[in-house]
């Protein structure tokens, strides 16, 4: 089963686009918990109403080897049925790209990462040999220092202008040969999310941004999701894993991602109709 | 001792331009040899004729916890007169890149990191606040697929057109408030590395893509140093480290090192004369 089959089960089996991201900070997570519990007890909270886990490398590396320990057996604790997204966002020339992909796919045994565009195609190739795995280029990230360069109109071939994520979003398309592609666009800018919806209408979406950093929840799924109201992996942290930070912090998540799983859904239409 | 004047110390005393990549692959190490040991024999063999070491994260990520272990090992065997350069291309939005900031700087403890400009400002500035170290943005890279992005005409807002890498660098610029910014600028592209020194006259740069990949000497040195020959981090990888694959490869490695250092001091201006 390819990343995309597999995230799409996982959307329909618990009927959601909620993706966990489990972004452990000591200084957040109820005292006295070690990494691998808080997450294993999240996961076990909200595995029948998560589409997928993301775990972001950066706050597990800056735990050093307990980190990576916690990350790894985290990654190994979700139920198989769900994907895990490793956002790493990594990217770099072809020759170290391919150890990059190696560290993610064989070492981390990920089901999908983000992957960083600067450096251009040779830097995302090697990435794309992993038939089965999803990549999820970054776009439009949703930050505010997203405009900084992601917003600069650039010069097209034929004369005209676009947005240097819109041309990024365009090369990822014509990249797609493995049809593991998919793109990072911030909930936070429902307009380029719609823009680029309607370039790429069945790309899958990792749509960071709802929740702690302001997201919409219609706009996002009205621009984010495909026509049958999938391929849209939307992700909430903070808003989740910090629901609560005393002892109920699991059962509190559970519940703020059911609430953000049933908010997303009023917007979807109904799968009866797909 | 900040990061720039650390570098200058280590350029000046062993009268180098040459950073030493150590990106171990155990296909093309001697067999039987274990990372830290093939590493520390590089460094020993190259010590007084480095001005930095690169190691590049992705080669000791593929290689699991040992890897990882290897490259602290690494890091802390270097000679405290000569600046470590993690190579991690690390980037995301401000509260994570927090996060990367800490295990770079803070687990791994390297003197200097560098950094991908995708996110903007926010993705950069976290790691700024760490005004002893050096931060080198990803600004014109040496491989192939750089001109896929890279080389986009964006307009500006005086209604001119620039260059990507060209705005990235003008961006680095304005933010480097601490004075602990640099630019990575390959060799490959001489061009290039010639209108980014002329706008950034004091910047160091760390310069990839001679040797194995073709960036040429006398164009590097020229177009790559400040004006007294220096703020110039010219790395070489393959070139140094697997100079021979054999029992000698550390005094091979010693040899090719200091070959590509001449060739280097041979475009500089004399020392004498700063």
């Amino acid at each position: 089963m390819n990343f995309i089959e597999k995230l799409t089960a996982a959307t329909r089996k618990n009927n959601s686009l909620v993706c966990v991201g489990l972004d452990p900070d000591p200084k957040l997570m109820p005292e006295g918990l070690g990494v691998y519990e808080f997450n294993k007890a999240i996961i076990d909270a909200t595995a029948d109403i998560a589409c997928a886990y993301k775990p972001n490398f950066a706050f597990y590396e800056a735990l050093g080897d307990e980190g990576i320990a916690a990350l790894k057996a985290t990654i190994k604790y979700v139920p198989s049925g769900i994907p895990v997204i490793g956002d790493a966002k990594r990217g770099d020339i072809g020759n170290t790209s391919k150890a990059y992909a190696t560290a993610l796919f064989e070492v981390f045994k990920l089901d999908g990462a983000t992957i960083s565009p600067y450096l251009g195609f040779d830097g995302i190739e090697p990435f794309l040999q992993y038939k089965d795995k999803g990549l999820f280029i970054l776009c439009r990230t949703s930050n505010s220092g997203a405009v900084d360069f992601q917003s600069l109109k650039c010069k097209t071939p034929g004369g005209g202008t676009r947005c240097l994520y819109e041309i990024v979003a365009a090369k990822a398309g014509e990249w797609n040969k493995n049809g593991n592609i998919g793109l990072v666009v911030g909930a936070t800018y429902p307009e380029e999310l719609k823009i680029i919806r309607e370039q790429h209408p069945s790309l899958p979406f990792l749509i960071p941004g709802v929740g702690a950093q302001g997201g919409e929840i219609e706009t996002t799924v009205k621009y984010g999701t495909d026509k049958n109201g999938e391929r849209a992996v939307v992700n909430s942290s903070r808003g989740i894993i910090y629901a609560s930070r005393g002892k109920d912090f699991a059962p509190a998540a559970r519940k703020a991602a059911m609430t953000l799983r049933d908010q997303l859904n009023a917007f979807r239409p109904k799968l009866d109709n797909i």
